[in-house]
């Protein structure tokens, strides 16, 4: 075994510094499924106290900073990962085997560098905060940063969701907290990589040293202290069920905010009218959709509903020889091997047919692109066993008898953050489009028409959320901003606060010229009395 | 024991029928100690599980109808309470000891009619739903109803904050939820009262017949599984801290939203200046503040803190024997009376000193006016027993060595709804004011300069919330429209939904003419493409 001096250090109160550790780990590049040969240290939870001290008084530095010191440490860090893409997407590749370009350096990249960007023009205006005015009661009231926020970031995803660069990330920043980062145990050197460029970038600006701070693993009891902390003011997670709703009730316990990204299946209908008229359309929709990326999104369409007839027969086929035809993608890690084909399994034991796939592929992190099918009746007698994410390049098709079942089917779905669903664009199949639509909206973050839910565009419109269990809270985003920073933040009420005590964002004077803020019922980008 | 059949009628799916019961209550009139005559049951869980059916039922239903006819019913039942409410003043009197005039008649009243009908123009206005549109992307999202909401009314506001009246009431329906209301059990005939009126007036709309739905009371088991129900979309609660967190242990484990109102001692921190200042004017308005309602209120100044000097030792003493010289109020019940009592001897066996009352007084619910004052050294030596709240016509004064002891304190102080600094108009507290509100507004919801925190306006910019465990969740407040109605709602997005298919407050044209909409990043009561 390694000793601590020979791991990575962790970061912590903005210096490097050897982990107090008695155990490490390895990354393992799942393209060769050879153990990368850097080792990380699972930190003890000295490590984490110390962490949480630093960030605390982080956290109380930053309360008098200018938000413009905030904008400008995120609009810095954003141009060192668009300089240093070519270098962090390798590393990511070597990790996450997800392919350097267009993914990592092409996509992924700047993806992460423009919600970077975002966050810094949000922090900026500070619209975000909704600044709430009555000018006759003289109260006013904004969101303000809610303490130190520990970011769990997920496998898929190591920079635009990645614990020290992704959306939480830059939401937190954005709200004017210190993060402690937790590097997904499958990418450490990236996340590390990463928060190198952000330890220069808070230099650089002059922000508190702890403003981001980085260990790669604890034990589960750490973790869970770790957001029971008093000094923690919130969390955000991005993973597996279980190591989520485990963090869950430890915050829970503590009241201490936590905001997750839990699994999700993420139906799609698709309505006789819609295949009658572009079936090989969408196969190819649902191909790339279900495919990209081996399929590792928290978006990926894992659960396709269609009614009996043959022209869903010719689709499952399409789809199926498609899916044969095609060379399966490398998946994230052994483990999410491991997980995939243990669904899979689950799926089949409960009576699902399995039409393509479903067997891992030697000496790579990879699994044969897999379709199964059940029937609606199958779907009703077990819905929680179908429900089972299988996450990576597979989906589960349900043929169901008749919109009724199809209803029923949909009655009894999980939260999940995406639904979808595809209808004739003549009008046909208007009738079950609505009574469909109408109980899906109720079970899932977002609702789309004739369009596959993979792309999660960062708008301030989006919601990444959903109900439970695709989240902890249905009325939350992790994507778009400035909705995701309000996550992160408490609500405070100023109460005949002399006006120069005022924060600056509530003072008389717009404090930006352009902020909104909303003044006696009005949104305003005004003076309070102009 | 009375029998099911002459207990009071539950409210369950538009009719008032006999309880599932085994057992009942009456309420106790606190000015005579007496109980009143009606029984009312203790629901078993059948009546639970028929008021949950009915209510989903009815959410599904409320999603299809228009937002002014939300809009109607909440104008015609605040019409329906001022109607009505000398009988009300009476009926909550009876049970709960407050005056009928000015209270209960002309403050409570008024209060809760026009937050009925703020809540109503919330509605038919849409702006509290934050519809958010990316022209570019064609992805729309707002608020949207969460489900059947189940609200747990406190003691202290039978109208105001009652489970069928009040702000979470209010809220919940804007929101398009329809109600399950859990009576306080101190004032069941009040709560059944309005709910009578509260059911006119959904006939005299035509909303589902289950849109307001009253039990009384059930078992703590029967209320977990009421909160956890995954027919239950959220809850609202006002209460006790015991009660409170076993509904939110119950409700997280579910992950359904709740939002608390626990206790909070609202600290009032008086700085040197301000009492060299106006010293006379402090002691009337702490007197006011602290003695109004028979201190019955969520924001009542539990907790002074102030620096050892001659003009403290004054007011101290002013306060003391103006408080033994004015006779004490009626407490709302034998509970409270009890629970005050406990808590000052729990202060006084943790070392305050007993500067003046703590006795109950014979006859009827009532305290004496109770003051008790500790050293800020004890204080932190205890800080939790320190912070026991005493809730009611009591108040302790710490009295600190220095500006550093008081930060001390303060930074050793939980969750409060409001803390207040009073200081010098002249600048010659400033320095000490800076640094100790830096502190306490990270604590509290509400921070107030030179005024008492009792006063709990409805007003937008309103925060009526604060941090754990004066509530769930720092983010929310229970007070203020539009805000408040945000608990009661989840985000949906509309990502490429046909145009005729979206919500009325997301197509192209502005659903009113005046609601707010958050186009392209800029607030606007535009149409798309104007």
């Amino acid at each position: 075994m390694a000793t601590a001096v020979q791991s990575a250090p962790v970061l912590i109160g903005g210096q490097w510094r050897p982990a107090t550790s008695q155990s490490t780990f390895q990354a393992i590049n799942p393209t060769t499924m050879e153990s990368l040969p850097q080792t990380y240290p699972v930190s003890q939870w000295e490590d984490c106290d110390a962490a949480l001290s630093a960030a605390a008084e982080a956290a109380e530095q930053m309360r008098r900073l200018p938000a413009d010191r905030i904008g400008d440490f995120l609009d810095a860090y954003a141009d060192a990962i668009d300089a240093h893409i070519e270098e962090i997407a390798e590393l990511a590749h070597q990790e996450t085997g997800l392919p350097v370009s267009p993914r990592l350096a092409k996509v992924e990249g700047p993806r992460t560098s423009n919600q970077l960007r975002q966050a810094a023009a949000a922090a900026r205006q500070g619209t975000w905060a909704v600044p709430t005015i009555d000018t006759k009661a003289n109260i006013r009231s904004c969101y303000e940063a809610i303490g130190p926020v520990c970011v769990f970031g997920p496998n898929n995803f190591p920079l635009a969701f990645g614990s020290v660069s992704g959306g939480d990330f830059a939401a937190a920043i954005a709200a004017g907290n210190p993060v402690i980062g937790k590097a997904n145990t499958s990418h450490p050197g990236t996340t590390r990589r990463l928060a190198e460029l952000a330890r220069e970038a808070v230099q650089q600006v002059g922000l508190p040293a702890a403003t981001v701070q980085l260990l790669y693993r604890t034990s589960h009891a750490d973790g869970e202290r770790l957001v029971a902390d008093p000094r923690t003011g919130a969390v955000g997670y991005t993973g597996s069920r279980k190591a989520g709703l485990a963090l869950k009730r430890a915050a829970d316990a503590a009241g201490t905010p936590i905001y997750l990204e839990l699994s999700s299946v993420n139906p799609v209908v698709i309505l006789p009218g819609a295949l009658a008229e572009r079936a090989d359309q969408i196969v190819d929709e649902f191909m790339t959709s279900v495919l990209m990326g081996t399929g590792q999104f928290c978006t990926n369409p894992g659960l396709v509903l269609a009614l009996r007839d043959a022209a869903t027969d010719d689709f499952v086929e399409a789809v199926r020889s498609r899916f044969a035809a095609t060379n399966p993608g490398v998946l994230l890690s052994p483990g999410v091997q491991q997980s995939l084909t243990a669904a899979v399994d689950t799926l089949v034991r409960a009576g699902a047919k399995l039409l393509t796939g479903g067997h891992p592929i030697e000496g790579c992190c990879s699994v044969e692109n897999t379709l199964l099918q059940c029937s609606g009746q199958d779907f009703l007698a077990q819905p929680e066993v179908f429900q089972t994410e299988a996450f990576g390049n597979a989906s589960l098709i349900v043929v169901a008898d008749s919109v009724d079942q199809l209803a029923d089917i949909i009655r009894s779905l999980e939260g999940n953050l995406t639904g979808c669903i595809y209808s004739s664009t003549q009008g046909e199949d208007d009738a079950a489009y609505e009574r469909l639509a109408d109980l899906l909206v109720q079970r899932v973050g977002r609702l789309l028409n004739d369009k596959m839910p993979t792309g999660v565009a960062v708008s301030p419109a989006m919601n990444h959320g959903g109900p439970y269990p695709a989240t902890g809270h249905p009325g939350f985003t992790a994507v778009g901003i400035p909705a995701s920073i309000h996550r992160f933040a408490k609500l405070t009420c100023y109460d005949a606060v002399r006006e120069n005590r005022l924060p600056w964002l509530l003072r008389d004077k717009n404090p930006t010229g352009e902020t909104w803020r909303f003044i006696d019922l009005q949104w305003t980008t005004a003076d309070v009395g102009s």
